[in-house]
């Protein structure tokens, strides 16, 4: 739990001070928000769009303080569309502000941006409950999984997605160790699931992502666990960048690869993965004051993994 | 050059402080040089082999500092074969220190150990001559070409295994790109790679190791480019953690991967890949203060990639 709406109050929990500090902060306006996605303050396909409702729906409600004057309508679908574009990549943001839109075309628009906000919010926890129980079950006792980034409880509302299915399973008595792609450059893997797995008790090793191949050739992996920002039509993906290589060395090593993700993460104005805007992002990530200052960077903050190289994709009410 | 002999005194650039900081520390000992190895200040299968015999051969010669008591002959010995140990995996530290010893058996063993030492820091920049202008020969004007770790004239007496060709490749005037693998976890392609290229006026890119999955498929990168620690007889290759999933990948990718190594790699009595060991280093180089403190760690320093995987070998004799 990354997020939270106390008194018309919303607090997120900064991730980039994780795990060495648990920092809550603010966010008293969608601009306030807007600014925690893209420094990633708040990440996480489906929590982003929770995150992104939530705030769009406490602007538009004027009892949510006292210091606040309440937003005209204009103000409000202008707060949407500067929401919907503050990442590119995964579809759950723009998802989650279509639907509060769309929902408040009538007089009524204060309260149903509320109503429709604290529906996505407990809507995101149900579905990550039915897609942990439906990727548990595929999980074995003695399985050693490997995951990517992190699509634990803070990416999402509820447990999580593909680390949901992981947390489950650990739940359910099976015996499981997860191996942790470190996830350059923001080390998602290292600060956040790793932090997240030792809060829960799960046996863990860290792995610098490119280490993962050389576990698969010594035959300690037998699935891979990831999440997903936006799934095409076709079920070609986008997640965070390293993921496709961890498909194409999966099916090299005939390992069982698959994505964990809610109905929330499909869109179906995608053909597929080319349709997929991927966000490229500043190169001092990459460069982490270890490079040449003037370093020439690549920086993108996901690709996208084509159907043909996953086993399967688990959502909350199907196996793909 | 990242080994300096002067006066009878060893010099060596400090690798870890690169690229912000060219700071040379002196070694006045086996003892030292043993340290320096095994921290990484200087590194590089080439270098630690020739900078291993300069500092044996220099223990040996009683001439070399006037505060110097001479070394005994078990001492010599004792210092070779500490120094042979510092770190497992680099056959050429092993066939450097072999070598001293083995024409240093008669009453002129100071005068020899110098000798050798002498020759093979000669040698080193010879073979790297050669190899470059092998591996040069095959890259093509127009070619984007990814490399791994650092393997130019910081990890060699000379210009380099792998970056050496490159190098070469861009004097005789051929447009090329160099893609930077960063290479955690110490980074040597973010801070030594990307310098050298930087000192040489070589474009680059420098990307995290989980992007070049995704360049290969946006069809961006012509070939791979890698040095080596160990040459097995069969042709399996031990290099830097992250050399197996690339050649794993440039497979899937039908991407020519090639490795640049001197003959000093090849090593005769590993009949195979499993026959080379591997070091394991510290949880701390993979945390990075970043991950919890307590985080468990695998953290080979290595990965050993079969020949059934690569295109080519390229020593500076013949192309394998």
């Amino acid at each position: 739990m990354a997020l939270r709406c106390e008194s018309g109050r919303v607090f997120v929990l900064d991730q980039t001070c994780l795990p060495h500090e648990e920092r809550w902060i603010e966010s008293s306006s969608p601009q306030d928000m807007i600014g925690l996605i893209q420094r990633l303050a708040i990440r996480g396909a489906p929590l982003i769009g929770v995150a992104a409702a939530v705030s769009l729906a406490n602007f538009a409600s004027a009892s949510t303080s006292v210091a606040k004057v309440a937003a005209s309508y204009d103000d409000f679908v202008a707060a949407a569309k500067a929401l919907r574009a503050a990442r590119p990549t995964a579809v759950n943001l723009m998802a989650a502000i279509d639907r509060v839109l769309f929902a408040t075309t009538g007089q009524d628009w204060r309260e149903r941006a509320v109503e429709v906000a604290e529906a996505i919010f407990l809507e995101d926890v149900a579905l990550c409950e039915a897609m942990s129980e439906r990727g548990a079950s595929i999980i074995d006792d003695g399985d050693t999984i490997l995951t990517h980034c992190n699509s634990g409880g803070l990416a999402t509302a509820g447990i999580g997605t593909a680390l949901g299915a992981i947390r489950r399973a650990h739940e359910q008595g099976k015996k499981i160790h997860v191996i942790v792609d470190e996830t350059r450059p923001l080390l998602q893997g290292a600060r956040l699931t790793a932090w997240e797995l030792g809060q829960l008790g799960i046996p863990y090793t860290l792995i610098c992502d490119n280490m993962a191949a050389a576990l698969m050739n010594r035959k300690r992996i037998n699935k891979v666990y990831v999440g997903a920002d936006r799934i095409a039509k076709n079920g070609d993906f986008a997640n965070k960048i390293g993921t496709y290589s961890l498909a194409v060395l999966a099916k090299h090593h005939q390992i069982p690869f698959y994505v964990v993700a809610p109905r929330t993460t499909f869109d179906a104005a995608s053909a597929d993965g080319a349709a997929i805007v991927v966000e490229v992002r500043d190169a001092a990530e990459v460069r982490a004051g270890r490079a040449p200052k003037d370093a020439p960077v690549w920086n993108p903050a996901f690709d996208v993994t084509p159907r043909s190289l996953i086993s399967g994709i688990i959502f909350d009410d199907r196996i793909l």
